[in-house]
Order: C-alpha cells, then sequence, then structure tokens
C-alpha cells in the first residue's frame, strides 16, 4: 500500500540509507536537504540521520516561526474538530510515539525537552457548554480513549485557580503538554551531535533538472543539490520560487497569538487547562517553571506578523474568566506566529508530483504533536522508500483530483483573503 | 520670598555662575553634580549649564526610568485632581513656558522634540460623567482656563473613531503633548552640546564633611565632589545611602504601565483623548508617526517593574471602550516605570535642609510637563542663589513641620505598602 501511492523516482534509492553512518566529507553533496529548521525539518534530519543518510538543512532562522509561538500541547483529543475526525489516528499514533521520541531525543541532544504528562481539563464556561462536552465524552468513549466528566465541585477540587462561575469540565487524562522551545533547542543539539549539518542561508529558488528536482538555490547565489529534497518550511513553504504549478497543494498562513506569562510562588495550574469562553476558545499551558502560555488567536491575517492589540486583549480577558489569578502574572511576552494550513487542515506528507521533492507541510494546528510520528514518516520513506502505513492517508497525492484550484502550488495571495480576526487554537 | 526660605549654605555662590562659559578642563571639579539623567536631571543640567556652570551628570543608564515610560502629556486642566489645586499654578506656569523652552531646546539639541499643541478631549462615558466634567467646565472658568463642553454628536464629529455610546466631552484646548522620549534624547544632545559632563556610573553614598553634602560615591568606589549636588533620581531618590534621617522628605514609587500601538493608515486620533471607564481612567496619546501611547496604570507595588498581565488587559479594555478601532493596532510595546511620589504628590524643588544638596524630586504625575519650570527654578537657585516666585511653595522646607513621619528620609517600606492595583493617571 504505501509503495502504491509513491510516484516513481520520488524518494532516493533505498540502497543508499543502508551505507555506514558516514557524515560525508565537508562540502560534499548530502542525500537529503531539508528546507527548513523548526521542529518537522529538524525532526525529518534528525530521525534522517539516525538512519544513515548524510543530511543538510537550509533555514536562515532556525525555529523562529510557529515552532517558537507555539504552547506545545500534546492533545489529540482535546484539539478534536468535528470534520477533522481522519487526522485523529494520525494524531493518536504521534502522541503515542511521544515518550520513546523524548527518551531518544534527550538521550541524543543530552538536554531535558519539558515533557509533561500533565493532562488536560477542558472547562465549561455554562451548561450549554458542559452539554458540549458530554457529546465530545461520548464520542471518546465510542473511540476507546479515556475521558472523565468532572461537576462543577470537582473541577474547583482540582483546579483551586479555576473561576467560580465554572459549570464544570471534560478531563482527557492522555492529552499532555512539551515545551515547544525546549523540543526545538535539543533537536538542533541532537542534529548536531549525529552529524547533520546546518546551513544558516534562505533558500530562494528549486534547481529544476528536466521534470526533477535536484536542489535548492540560496539567497547569497550558491547552488545546493542532493538526490532529494524535504520541504519544510511551514507557511512559508510555497516562498521558494521556480516549482511548476500544480506541484505544491495550497497552504497558507493562519496567524495565530500566544502570551507568555510568568507567576511567582505556588503554580496556579498543575496541568492544562482549556474552554470557550462565550464563544472564544483559549488554553492556558502551565510550565515547570512557573510560566504559563496563554492562547491563541487565530487571524487570515497574510503574513502580517504584528501582534494585534485587540488579540492580546481578549486572551487576557479569556485566560482571566477561567482563571482569575493570571492577572496578577507578568506579561513576560507576546509572540506571533503563522501556521500552515492546508486546504482540509491535514499535513502533506510525502511524495509530491515531482520527483526528488518530499512534501511535510500543512500541519496547521498539530505541528509540535505531529513530530515524531511526521520524522519517522519521511526518514522511512528515504531509507525504505516506502511511507508508513500511518501517514498513508496524508500524501499529497489526495488532492490530485481535487483540480487546479487546490494545487495552485502557491499559498493564498493575503490581499484576497479577508482580514476577518476569529479565534481559534494553534499548536 | 524665595531667599527667606534657603537655609543658608544651601545654594552654591552666584558668583561662580557669573563666570565665562568655560567648560572647566577634563575631570576637574564641577560646579554642580546632578544626580539622576531623567528629563528632570538633564533639564536642571542643560538649564545651569546655560547659566555659566560647570556640570556633570551621573546616571547609570540615563532616560531608562519614568523619562522612558511616561506618556508626555502636558495637561493642567485635564490631569487636575480634586485637592491638588496647589499644584495648578505651578503646572500652568510649566505649560506656559514650553514652546519657548522647546524652541531653545531644538535649537541646542539640532532635533524636533514631538511638540504637538493638539490639545486634548475628556471623554464622559455616561451622564454621570457629564456632569462631572460640568463641574471641572465651571471651575476651569472661574479660574480664565479656556474648556468647552462638547455633545455628544460634537464629540463623533471631533473624533470621528470614538465609540458611539460616550455621552460627551470636555474639551481643553490648551492640554498639549510632547514626545517624552524624543525630549529626553533632545536633552542629552542639548547637553553634550554645551558642554555637560555626562558620567554613565551609579551613584551609591553620599560624600558628607561635617553637616554638608561635598559630592557623591560611585559604585566603582569614585568619589566625584562638586559644592553642590542636585538630586533628580525620581523614585529611587532615597536609594542613595548615607543621608541623615529627617532630610529627605519620603518619596515612594508609584508603578506605572503605558502601551504602545502602532497604527497604519489614516490617524484614529489628532487629539489627546483621555476618560473614565466605569471608574478606571484611561487616555489615549497620538504620535505624528501614527502610534498611539495608551495608558496609564498606577499600582503600589514597590519596585516591581514586572508588566502585569491584568493591567495590560485594563489598559487594552478601557482604550477600546473609548476608541473601538484601536484594537486593530499592533500592540508594539508595554512599559512600566516609577512615579516619584512625595506625600502631598507635588514636587520638591530647593534647597535640602542639608548644606550642600538640592532636591528636584518627586514629580509624580507631572515630570514631563514640569521640566521647564524645574530646570529653570533649579538653575536659577544655583545661579542667583535665590529661586523663582513661581516655585517659592514647593521647597522641601514645607514639610520641615511635619514631624519625623513624613522626614524619615527613605522612600516607603514596599513590603509595607498594600499591593493594591489601582488606576490613574501618569505623566
Amino acid at each position: 500500500m504505501p509503495a502504491a501511492i509513491m510516484p516513481p523516482g520520488a524518494a532516493v534509492a533505498p540502497a543508499r540509507a543502508a551505507g555506514a553512518r558516514d557524515r560525508g566529507a565537508p562540502g560534499s553533496r548530502p542525500d537529503v536537504i531539508v528546507a527548513g529548521a523548526g521542529v518537522i525539518g529538524l525532526g525529518v534530519a534528525w530521525r534522517a540521520r539516525l538512519r544513515g543518510l548524510t543530511v543538510t538543512v537550509v533555514d536562515p532562522a532556525p525555529g523562529s516561526g510557529a515552532s517558537w509561538t507555539a504552547a506545545g500541547m500534546l492533545a489529540p483529543l482535546s484539539e478534536l474538530r468535528y470534520g477533522e475526525q481522519p487526522l485523529l489516528a494520525l494524531n493518536m499514533a504521534s502522541a503515542q510515539r511521544y515518550p520513546t521520541f523524548v527518551a531518544e531525543l534527550e538521550r541524543s541532544s543530552g538536554t531535558e525537552v519539558g515533557y509533561l504528562r500533565c493532562g488536560t481539563l477542558v472547562a465549561a464556561w455554562d451548561s450549554a457548554d458542559m452539554a458540549g462536552l458530554r457529546d465530545i465524552h461520548g464520542f471518546a468513549r465510542s473511540l476507546g480513549l479515556r475521558t472523565e466528566l468532572l461537576t462543577r465541585r470537582e473541577l474547583r477540587a482540582r483546579v483551586p485557580a479555576s473561576a467560580s462561575g465554572l459549570a464544570g469540565a471534560l478531563s482527557a487524562p492522555d492529552d499532555h503538554q512539551i515545551d515547544n522551545r525546549l523540543l526545538h533547542g535539543a533537536l538542533l543539539r541532537a542534529c548536531v551531535a549525529e552529524g547533520v549539518t546546518l546551513l544558516p542561508a534562505a533558500a530562494r529558488r528549486w534547481l529544476l533538472r528536466g521534470d526533477r528536482v535536484v536542489g535548492l538555490g540560496l539567497a547569497d547565489g550558491t547552488e545546493l543539490t542532493a538526490p532529494v529534497v524535504v520541504l519544510a518550511c511551514g507557511a512559508w513553504s510555497g516562498q521558494i520560487d521556480g516549482l511548476p504549478p500544480g506541484v505544491l497543494p495550497a497552504v497558507r498562513p493562519v496567524k495565530g497569538q500566544t502570551l507568555r506569562l510568568r507567576t511567582v510562588g505556588p503554580p496556579l495550574l498543575t496541568c492544562v487547562l482549556r474552554g470557550t469562553v462565550r464563544g472564544h476558545p483559549v488554553y492556558l499551558v502551565p510550565r515547570a517553571d512557573g510560566r504559563i502560555v496563554v492562547g491563541a488567536s487565530s487571524e487570515e491575517a497574510g503574513f502580517d506578523l504584528r501582534p494585534r492589540a485587540g488579540a492580546v486583549y481578549e486572551l487576557l480577558r479569556d485566560a482571566q474568566a477561567l482563571v482569575p489569578g493570571v492577572g496578577e502574572a507578568e506579561l513576560e511576552e507576546v509572540s506571533t506566529g503563522l501556521r500552515p494550513a492546508s486546504p482540509d487542515n491535514a499535513p502533506l506528507i510525502g511524495p509530491s508530483r515531482i520527483p526528488g521533492l518530499l512534501l511535510a507541510v500543512g500541519h496547521y494546528r498539530n505541528g509540535v504533536l505531529l513530530t515524531p510520528v511526521t520524522a519517522d514518516a519521511i526518514a522511512g520513506l528515504l531509507a525504505d522508500g516506502a511511507l508508513p502505513d500511518e501517514a498513508a492517508a496524508f500524501t499529497p497525492a489526495r488532492f490530485d483530483h481535487a483540480g487546479n484550484r487546490a494545487t495552485e502550488g502557491r499559498v493564498a495571495d493575503d490581499q484576497a483573503v479577508e482580514n476577518r480576526p476569529t479565534r481559534e487554537d494553534v499548536r
């Protein structure tokens, strides 16, 4: 099955991966170029390197995008949206892979990544919300997932800092969190430790030979070639020039803002708390060091990364509605990033229509959660010539019958997108 | 009259000021040391230098305090508080001095300072606020000050971006603004241009000889001496060790937070707009470059300079209540500073109880407004041996009969002050 969805010549020959774990001579041609050094790109590079491939990662500012702004929730259940059920299996697979992935990464990098198996509570603002949570509870149980309904009193007992008027909560004990910034730093160190080459440069254009991608032209004029290039530039994935139309399904930026608060004294929260306050979703993710990440806005604003005052206001309003005490915390940082959204909100993992180019883009709200499964899927494709079964439903080929509109190969024109701020969750 | 309130030996001999405008040899003993390089300290240094004195200013981080966080309103009328009427004459005197002060400063520094004679509107949230504005209108007219009442429709016509539900406004056409950061930069340049010596060092202790201040001991162990020292360290004025008890009236820090928003396109506002929203005062000060300064919290929090999430929330909430469109602006900066509050909220300008030490502290909400009158008063005292009449009511001697409690010579212990955030205006 996985082999069937691979266009001929899209991946490197598996034979190469069977070779010794040589780093390759300095300056020599790598087996793989990865464009983008966020958590996805670095995850792919690290895992591919562990499979014996030589890898060069190209990024002018590693980890400065969505990997930095994210809150790091690992929440297949509490992040579930109606209509996104196909994603659930992939999200669950990645969540289950996290403990092993983290253990290997902490060993490889020599640093901790702040993986907290703290569980998540979804608070109900009123009785209508509580009814909605009961529906999700039933749905989760039908899938065999662990959830629990908490009364108002049980919620107050578990989270004494929560607001007194909340109607109750849904507990998702298997929805955890990781410190995405520590995760990114550990991936960088692991890549360096394993011999991945990191090139702090901007990719400007695709190098093509016939109908095949053979490398990247960099901003300084350098040309970098390899048998295969993995595209992992998140929302910026459409910004490298020269790809034939239709190769890259539309990936559009969805702006998200998160706040970093800092509390002193005893922790306000010991698990992730989220909820919908008068229609506005909000979450609070407490770190081990007393910080709380609050998120997130969801705005169709093109590539505009400026923090919007109204979004900061709404996040603080809704976070205080769930946990009044956050008003006394220090506002340490306002951060904005761009979620890379595909036409169906699911990632694009695997071969593109053009030989020599693999995609690892479009992770939208789930980039941190999906890092292990994406990294292993692409590393498997590179090393074995086949995608693992669990990723088979998420290849870019699913858009091949959708006509040109969905496969224009460019992100949506930000002038054409209505600038209508809405609120939704970001990862 | 001014001479009468001067303790013997408190000022330098006026004879020195009559000398040539020599800069003094490098490293030589200056006529005056100014501790503190905020707008007050630099204003004093510049004007004293123009009177022919050699001046050294000591500050580890010039302009990083309240001068940086302030909004720069020059608003004797709209800033008027019941019980602070004695201040009004001084505030008016300084406001009237501003055009000349700015012209001389721009000439001396070669830079513009963003002095905008834009007027101020005080919006009424509801009919009760409108009744309060009528009272102020009557009071202002009794003092001969220009004010005008605007109906709801007149307010909307003057400020189309204002919220639709506001009840009306009071126009204070003579309450203006200056860009306090440009003002501070210009004062720095003017000081350098005129030959003031700027020493980037922290003052740690007072040097005393007998009952007289003779200089400052710096953090690196250096001792700096001069016939007279002017203390202008704002809220930190009590932090230099070694002054006998009772010399410095209590100056306590009152934390203020301001926001810098940035708008694009046509300006949202063309005059200062302020108001009280459900009991919370808020102001919006539009700069010529499209920025809007929003302020200010008023918190008794000791020397804690961390931005408080709840204060940012309240400022954004109340600013949007007056001008909904600010929600779409970029939140560029959150800034916190400490207002130096004296026991009666009025500044301390003039001789201290100890010879060799002059005070220019305690300006609370009015530091930017009071810079010209304070600078000229202290320069006059230094050069002529006498305070100008307008400053006579604000010498530290007014607390001499108030007993030891008010004159402990130390700021309030921040542990002892109840940490109760309230809202009030900052300058």
